[in-house]
């Protein structure tokens, strides 16, 4: 069975386990806690970092992307990064959008500065960290907001990984409760639809020790 | 033709180069001055970021690893991230690792601190930063020597986008003089000869006024 390294609170693995449930493989995961740099993992990702996953067959991909991009040449039944050239380049954009920018202005200020802290005991959240994630959430459901406007989903007329990938991350926020979602209702509109979707009911399932999510987390109609 | 915008010592539009070069791609440049935040160029690309591509069509690609992506989809001759998933994902893993490691632990604390610094006017170079950059290079020059100890190129057999990806990086510290290529003869070794192929001549050529590059720069026997 596949085996996929990750932790909790980590957009690239959640989107990883959205890929896996949409393609419909079994796998299943491992905690890995990547900041005691066990060299057990250290050789299979010398980057040190999760996700991981290990196929059937032996074969190890390390990193979000690249394991997504992996499970789309290998398995069926669609693929999830589009297709043709210009359709992929659109779908891949919006990923490293979330990948990039969405990671750095809102889940470092916010999921890392609140939870990974705490668990690695780096002692109190910044407070202004956390104001500016809470700040810049809302240019990215704008930005949400305005492809919704335009398009079904967020690349195109189909569901694909960017969409994934979004909702990766806003999951993450959300457990915390820090999703101004009232302030915008297409945002909603459109993560509800995913949120429905039964490869999203592992994420929903989450919850970790000592850090339960808010009751509206799990509900289909928050 | 191909309108590549661009920044000088911009790795991730060096590579691009690189991969247009190497599918022997004409195109043109233009410098893109993305801290001016013109409004013309967030329309094209709405994270205010270089390289973006606009393809003879008109079809426009935002982001470097998404535009090598696309370039290797549309346009022959050989696959640039190689062939079969696993070989495939060897090669984004290596890509991932110079773009997100290397970009972070070394070309934020050399080309961000000596350069990007020095022509936005905010002020001298943190010598801490240029420190840290100095000691991280020699872990990224000791880890392209294990590979290329085990392998003829940095993934696997044939020269892909990760061997043009690590040389578009060390080619912008390498501008700088940084490069400590006396401590790792090996790395030194790859590095000639990824620097003495055609496609790397446009790069070698470089002159960035205000900020010329030291003389062993564009000799290919360094």
């Amino acid at each position: 069975m596949i085996l996929l390294y990750h932790l909790w609170l980590s957009p690239g693995c959640r989107k990883v386990r959205l890929v896996l449930a949409e393609k419909k493989l079994d796998f299943e995961m491992q905690i890995e806690k990547v900041w005691q740099r066990s060299s057990e993992f250290l050789a299979l990702n010398p980057a040190g970092e999760v996700p991981v996953l290990i196929d059937e067959d032996g074969s190890k991909v390390c990193g979000s992307q690249v394991i997504c991009e992996y499970l789309d040449e290998m398995y069926g039944p669609a693929p999830m990064i589009g297709t043709g050239a210009v359709e992929r380049a659109e779908v891949r954009r919006l990923i490293q959008w979330f990948d990039g920018k969405f990671q750095a202005e809102v889940i470092a200020n916010l999921v890392d500065e609140k939870i990974m802290k705490r668990f690695l005991g780096l002692g109190e959240p910044n407070s202004n960290a956390i104001r500016a994630g809470g700040r810049n959430i809302h240019v990215h459901l704008s930005y949400i907001e305005w492809l919704i406007d335009r398009r079904t989903w967020l690349a195109g007329e189909d569901m694909t990984l960017a969409d994934l990938t979004a909702a990766a991350h806003l999951s993450c926020v959300d457990y915390l409760g820090d999703v101004p979602w009232e302030d915008h209702p297409a945002a909603k509109d459109w993560y509800a639809r995913i949120k429905s979707r039964p490869s999203f009911r592992g994420l929903l399932a989450d919850h970790i020790p000592g850090a339960p999510p808010p009751k509206h987390y799990a509900d289909l109609d928050f």
